[in-house]
């Protein structure tokens, strides 16, 4: 299938505000500004694999807005389908993130309500849009923000869904945004259409409210739904700066689980973005080599792992040092400090 | 008159973040943080001139709450009357400032909308409040952001003046945030109450609509309306990085008006607030000093000029800095270039 | 018993300058500057949590003592009993710190004689100080600092005393400001007034000659001497990056030990203050749960473990985190990575 | 005629190194670090007012090159003709550059040779390229640096010409590059190809060895060229932080002069590719606004004058701000010092 | 005559703390740490400029006086002639500076009481070292430090005057260390032993008690006493950012008074050092061109007009750009901006 | 044997700039700078111990070479053979390095050809300098740097043999400048005039082909050359951010090998130069303390270790605290954490 873009995805793009030096949120006298938001994260980094990739979202007509397009142009990304707000009410939502040290915990502020993603309609967008990309791909951030975005969401699945696309979703539950019992009413209504689905453990259990093995709740989605492939994310915090990840991808075609060792003790810089950058590695795995799912779980957790060490919601990286990763992660033998 | 403040002001704080050096919002990595908002602006100058000054206004119960806390009481301003939202969709206003060099004019976005200062109620505060200070003050910035605090406003100014508050008012005209003609409705309906009265010539004319000379205008406020003092400030901007500042006083009780050559050449570096510094020092003239006019004027010019010189909204002074350069500005001699 | 403040400490209060960026001491460019100091620690810990607290120091009075008061009233911490000194001569005291990683060890430059605290007397302060606080709290290096310092320390003490005030003391050993006999002799003079006495194990070993294990030599403290309270901490360091710290509390009034595991593998950025830190939390329980000895020892020792993740001298938290901090230490089961 | 570009420029993009708060280049620990160099300047000033612009230049396929790009899609540049240099050699130019006060000069070192740049041969270029735009520029920079690179660049000119492209080029003589009679020989081979021609009065003088007033002499490269527009700039340097900027264009089609007052008492805040901002401006006033000279002259001084406001050698602007600068240079009434 | 050393200096060397950015010293995170003291300044700037200098001081044995060595080094200064003070009291002189911009003045906070500096003696040091240099200098803040420090002055200056050394004083009077009486009467008694002199006309007036124009006053002091050469600063402060320069020097050998147009409308950046710089410039031409006054003033004023554009108290040039700037001051005729 | 220096060691100096915070050199505004090259490494850290070193090299006469210059001051070394190089194609080498956590690895970029340190020739030095050492000492890499360079160091490396100087070797394998083929014969051809050879043991298998135990090895060396000692180190990188460092020497006089525990977790801030810093150690050692080869070995690997927790390439330490480091690491006791 030949289309202008491997994938787009729809999702709010955030101001990210961050004091520096393990400062706190409330003291010091400076932010380091940085671009950021799920679905962007993704859509970044498939870009820097190698993923011809856009953003669907609505951005206040402002020098914010300016600054978020420059952000995104920069990571590769296309903004082809940015749409601009010009109200005079236009705002862009903002996040404050401090790091944490064990055992004190990453705090999180956020700012993000009436923001212009919120005013995005089906009729802002070029119809064409709905048969420009192979993978469309959003999260359930995206359907909680608010029931306008939400109806715009569900539409927009459906349109992209008929023209052939593979639909991707996250369901990514924020406990700020809406409860479990709204979460899984909602999504229930999207998993029809749904191709790749990623939902961590936790999640299916205490939202979707399964019961079983990993494995048997992987399976049972693909069972009710006519969903492909089930992504969950195994993350364990050992301390803020400590961090081990794996996962597992079952394809309900072959009946098959993906699996391989996790990342363990990853030195963490900066976990915002790390689950969005699994979705990245494993959509570029699954659009760039269709059907080695073992290589798209390889990516997935490659990518994952590595964006716990870049500073930012976005990852800075390409497809020669994910695959360097990958390799050494498999491999037994010594390992080269650096090339020099 | 005992009372334990001398001056309590109404009014949004905001965050504010401005790109260091020289840069522009569209780029960069690094905001500075830093609190400002008018009227905490003007209690803040006043404050470090020596009189007892609270702000009354409302915060999102988070991080972003307890910064602007902790920089109201680094400046020694009273926290008592400050309300916390703990709404989930509370908000802190942001506005961010890039200052100018020309031909580059200083740029400002605001996102200023929803936020909590518009949820404040006049049952939020202790009624004591309106008897607890010996002047209350606040702007048309106040009155302008939204219907439901305008109406909480002008009650609390009712309220302030039954009880014997002197009543200081800026118009302090945006117009991004109302029209003249809304401005001029709302400010009337004010106008019987206010003893303190700030008006720049411009907004005199364009907004209430007023004719003849400077002075003619600032006489017409007070027959018009039962305004003791009326200001009126003239800035003359020879560009972004030069300013030359000076106002007139007018009493209406000893019809007469006071003025001084303004600072001429000012070298700007933050003129944000430099208004809200003019406020500071003339309330702390009329309250430190009864009835010596001129001396107010002088304390308002002078803060006014240093205000210009600091980043950042908010002033920091003290009063022996403020008299010291009063008394270089009207000595003729030779002045030393600094102490040592 | 209601009195003014919950906590006054006396004690030195200083600049403090880091090199940024692991940097030395004897290279680059900048400093980050802030304040700190052992007692106002304490005091700005326990103000954190929610105790009315004060600090009594005398600061220059010159543009660096305005720092210090600002940085004061940014905790939450009475500058009410600051008292300033207009010597020609006045100074504050100032350190210099440089961080650690193993095999290198921090580094630390004091530069605190002739300082102004030196010059404070019982004289300068109103004497309804010694009235207004439940509790009175100061260390060992406050008697250390000179002989007149020393002599104003215990008068002090003695007036507390007399008023009814719950006496706190940390010895606080300081090989660099006085000899371990030194040391013994001036607190043996202090210790018949002490309620609350903070004593390390090394330190009652090394410097009070005690023997037998530390629960034995707890109890001879209160034995000895009418003390009610001994608190000892229990820190190991494994790299100047990684420590583990509890401690023990004895109540002599029902003769038990109160303990729990020690908080591991803390990630340090930060160590300094953070056994001043501890005092913080003690405190807070003690005056705020009296009795509730066990979670006393809890607070204190949240307080120590989190003030090792905060830079500067000073805690940056409120009570809610350190709630948290304790919930999380005393569980067994799943616990979220942030809430969000 | 519609093509895919409006404007390509060739030329070698450097890395800029500045040590930032006006130190020296010889001491301090940090440098700001953007990208730069004539010709990029000039097309990113071009797509920043609304031109679909793209850079012909080779960098090194490493890290450093990676940044570059990031840079150029940053500002709205195409990266599509940017060819990589994978040699082991391959190396990108490096410039550092202090900025000045009077009377300290501001201080420059270029390391520019063997970049990759010099390696760029017309064939690694898609010949495409020829007929992708309707204007091509380059500056004598560019035929300067290497025998080799000249030889590609006067080849490219011929072909773009032979497609119908329009060409500009900027003389933009630097001693350090070549001397007067090399440049001379070497652009006298060009300008039969060139339509739109910059060169400064000094350097008609002093290179051309032209003679008469500045009018005259401009007409006469039109008399002995089939040159189309001549552009010469005259800056006024008062001093290293204010500059005054104009410039007088000459059609020859209608035989006219279009000037008007100069741009007085700039506030440079860095004045490294103003020259080049004025060639984006004049160029997107000819290709937006064909034979419209007056407003190409305009738009030319506008965004120069801005440049010099801007750090970095980039541009940020847009065409929204060009034109208020424009309106408010010819206006004689007030004006508004910010919107709010 | 032949001696290791032209110069070697005596005097406090110090830290200094600087806000950055515009900041205050009472707000903000950070200072920009630097050395300076008077002395040292005139040692580097003549080092700059070719000579072989030297500083005579003492330093505290700690990390803080390594840090002031290594940028002693650094600027090419011998350190052959620290002394360390290994008591535990060391200390190094502290002073905290911030800059201005009208009508805010710079503001200077010294801590320099009980430094290491005070307690050098002629015994700390190698008796050769009094022929080890052609010229000695030092300067009034040397003798006001303390009286132990101005009877170790004095006898140097006697020790380095019989062994044939040239000695050089500045007057350099800072009411904040002596009265002018208490000046008057110390420099009296080492007037006998000094060559070249430097005070300002307002110092010989005020604290010298001259009468007269500045050329008579300059002449007085070389019929009382055997002085060779005067030489007096005229610096106009328009502004804390704009400065003007000037200088005369008299010499007593030839009965001339040297003088040339001073440098105007100084663009400061930083100020302090400049009167220093005055005198590396003065002492450079007198040393490197014996006899040519003239030189010696053109030197002076360069050096001091291009210091006020350097951050810092020490000077960072080379001879190379002083000639030029002295060259470019006499030009008449066009100038360059910068070379490349 | 007295000779004006200890050690004088011959390498190119570099530019290193290195992005802060852990950010990318792909992405941000800054870098940090800094000087280094890895005979310059070793000479400043043999300097920091006390050695009196200089550094032979050829640096750019421009701004860059002045700041290279200002830095070996700043470290002690000496810059008496530093050699100017005012061809106007001079440069100075740079290199960008940023720093990994795990997963991430270090990445660096040289940028290094055609520098002015490969024009350097044995003509440029005064004949003098081949007898003003005890010991010379230089490195793999100055060899592949160019054929010429080759030459001048092996013609360099003769002549301090034939003066009666100690030859250090330093193999210091970078397989991105030359093959290990090409590396073996070069450094055989120079092997015969080496007394101190450092060599890791995968250097010694891949490119010297040895085979057997690395002693077997090590004393290989010694039989089939006139070396006396040849030392190994022993780097286990468990990740990019923890290191274990240990090495072996031995020495062919006593036929004895030297060896301790290594220091295990090392808590890795900058690598760079720790293997650099090790010759310093050893050197050190050897020259300062002649045939205490467990001396020279302990001192190798403490400066190593904590080189490790430095910034930037070049080490910043003293003796007292390398003393302090191998005290510690040989106890068993309790060690106090710092001093204060």
């Amino acid at each position: 299938m030949k289309r202008e873009f491997d994938l787009l995805s729809l999702g709010e793009i955030m101001l990210r505000l961050s004091p520096p030096d393990n400062e706190r949120i409330t003291r010091g006298d400076a932010f380091s500004k940085q671009a950021g938001g799920a679905e962007l994260n993704s859509a970044t980094g498939a870009a820097m694999l190698g993923l011809r990739c856009g953003i669907i979202s609505k951005l206040p007509d402002n020098d914010l807005g300016v600054y978020i397009k420059n952000r995104i142009r920069l990571c590769g990304v296309s903004d082809d389908y940015l749409v601009y707000d010009d109200d005079p009410d236009a705002r862009l939502g903002v996040y404050y993130y401090e790091s944490g040290a064990y055992p004190r915990k990453p705090r999180i502020v956020y700012d993000r309500k009436n923001t212009s993603v919120n005013k995005l309609r089906v009729e802002d967008l070029d119809p064409h849009v709905f048969e420009a990309a192979r993978c469309f791909h959003t999260s359930g951030i995206t359907l909680a923000l608010s029931p306008e975005l939400r109806e715009t969401t569900i539409e927009m699945i459906k349109r992209f869904k008929e023209k052939g696309t593979l639909i991707s979703f996250d369901v990514n539950f924020r406990g700020n945004l809406w409860t479990g019992a709204e979460a899984k009413e909602c999504i229930e209504r999207i998993l029809p259409y749904v191709d790749i689905f990623f939902c961590s453990e936790s999640t299916a259990r205490l939202t979707f409210l399964k019961e079983g093995d990993l494995k048997s709740i992987m399976k049972q989605f693909t069972e009710e739904y006519p969903i492909s492939i089930v992504a969950s994310t195994q993350r364990v915090v050992h301390s803020p700066k400590r961090h081990s990840f794996g996962s597992v991808i079952y394809s309900a075609k072959d009946d098959t689980y993906y699996e391989e060792p996790p990342y363990a003790d990853i030195e963490v810089i900066d976990r915002i973005g790390s689950g969005d950058a699994y979705i990245s590695g494993v959509l570029y795995g699954l659009l760039a080599h269709p059907d080695e799912y073992q290589k798209a779980l390889e990516y997935g957790n490659a990518v994952s792992a590595l964006k716990n060490t870049i500073p930012g919601d976005l990852l800075s990286t390409d497809l020669k040092e994910i695959e360097g990763i990958v390799k050494e992660h498999k491999s037994d033998g010594m390992i080269s400090e650096m090339d020099r």
